[in-house]
């Protein structure tokens, strides 16, 4: 398998710690999101993946696009290491965990959407980083409340085992870091993301270690 | 079962669509996200849904968010009238459109980010209906190239009966209509959507034939 990737794309960190705790062995593929112009919107990469985003999956004839739909893939295909729970009410809570990041909050801070604020909109940077954090911040405490309160929430987001919910919230946080976000309000947060970079799988998916670091 | 609804909101509506395909009977509660401040800002209604937003479906001791996750649920616990295929490749193909309008497209024309950037922002109204159409044909256009250029595209976005990525489809396009957005450069969205629209389960879940309805 190919995975078209970006070291920094949380999109792409979600798939790369799937095929990790898989134990599936992929080659990287780097599109540069900021070197010419863009590589995702290249024709040859838009061919592969229409909406020009990464990640894209490619597995012998298959050309996957969307992350959440590729780790539900691997995950269908490759049962070990399950990333969703058996029951369909586990189920639909941690896809619902993985949907508040990748549906609400994720959409709001692509670079596309920053390039759009910045160079479509000229927004001044001050109110460009003060988006980038109101939505971070909106969205972390609502995912803080659901998980809080919850008594399906263990070590990781819903039990003792690392599900789609926690690939979602640890990209989402490495961000919210680099943007230096304030965490303090989010306990619950913090200490699941502390608890899945101590695995090696979620480790070796961190963007600086990532063949197209820089 | 009750969902919490909002006539105009296109994730209710995908939800709408998903009860009356499948047959099931349910209750809507209104949540008007424009009166009182906006009813899905209510310490009642985030208690049942942190995020704030609609929809929710309640079923027994149940609340669950994020209308993909509310569907993949009632696909899991009420097969008759499935709305994924049953292979791999085809779920995924199938989740990757749904998530190209849910996750790239939709949260960013949704009403919270509008009310952002005309109220925090300070956004014109020419600069926000700019934004607004901006994402619109950037997301249909790159779904047009997806469903246009696939073998497994039929009558409906994946084959011969309607799939998740229908369910999708159908409010995003209610949406673009709704704002004037030029559909002329989708002909296969516009194709499927009509088709999609002649069946009773989607007539019946249109905004205007809800009960809160103004």
């Amino acid at each position: 398998m190919q995975l078209y990737s970006y070291f920094r794309s949380s999109a792409a960190y979600r798939v790369r710690i799937a095929l990790n705790l898989k134990g599936l062995p992929y080659e990287t593929v780097p599109v540069h999101l900021l070197k010419d112009g863009g590589q995702q919107l290249a024709p040859a990469y838009r061919e592969l993946n229409p909406s020009a985003l990464v990640p894209t999956l490619v597995n012998g004839d298959l050309a996957l696009g969307q992350s959440l739909a590729i780790i539900e893939y691997l995950d269908e295909t490759h049962p070990q290491a399950p990333l969703l729970p058996s029951d369909p009410a586990g189920r639909a809570r941690v896809r619902a965990i993985a949907q508040s990041i990748a549906c609400d909050l994720h959409p709001l801070n692509n670079l596309r959407v920053l390039k759009y604020l910045k160079h479509e909109m000229k927004v001044e940077e001050e109110a460009k980083n003060a988006w980038y954090r109101h939505w971070v911040r909106v969205g972390l405490d609502s995912l803080e409340a659901m998980l809080a309160n919850s008594p399906q929430t263990g070590r990781f987001c819903h039990g003792d085992a690392p599900t789609l919910a926690d690939l979602c919230l640890v990209p989402q946080l490495y961000n919210a870091r680099r943007f230096d976000c304030d965490l303090s309000g989010v306990p619950t947060l913090v200490r699941i993301d502390e608890a899945c970079r101590a695995l090696p799988a979620f480790d070796a998916a961190a963007p600086e270690k990532q063949p197209d670091a820089q």
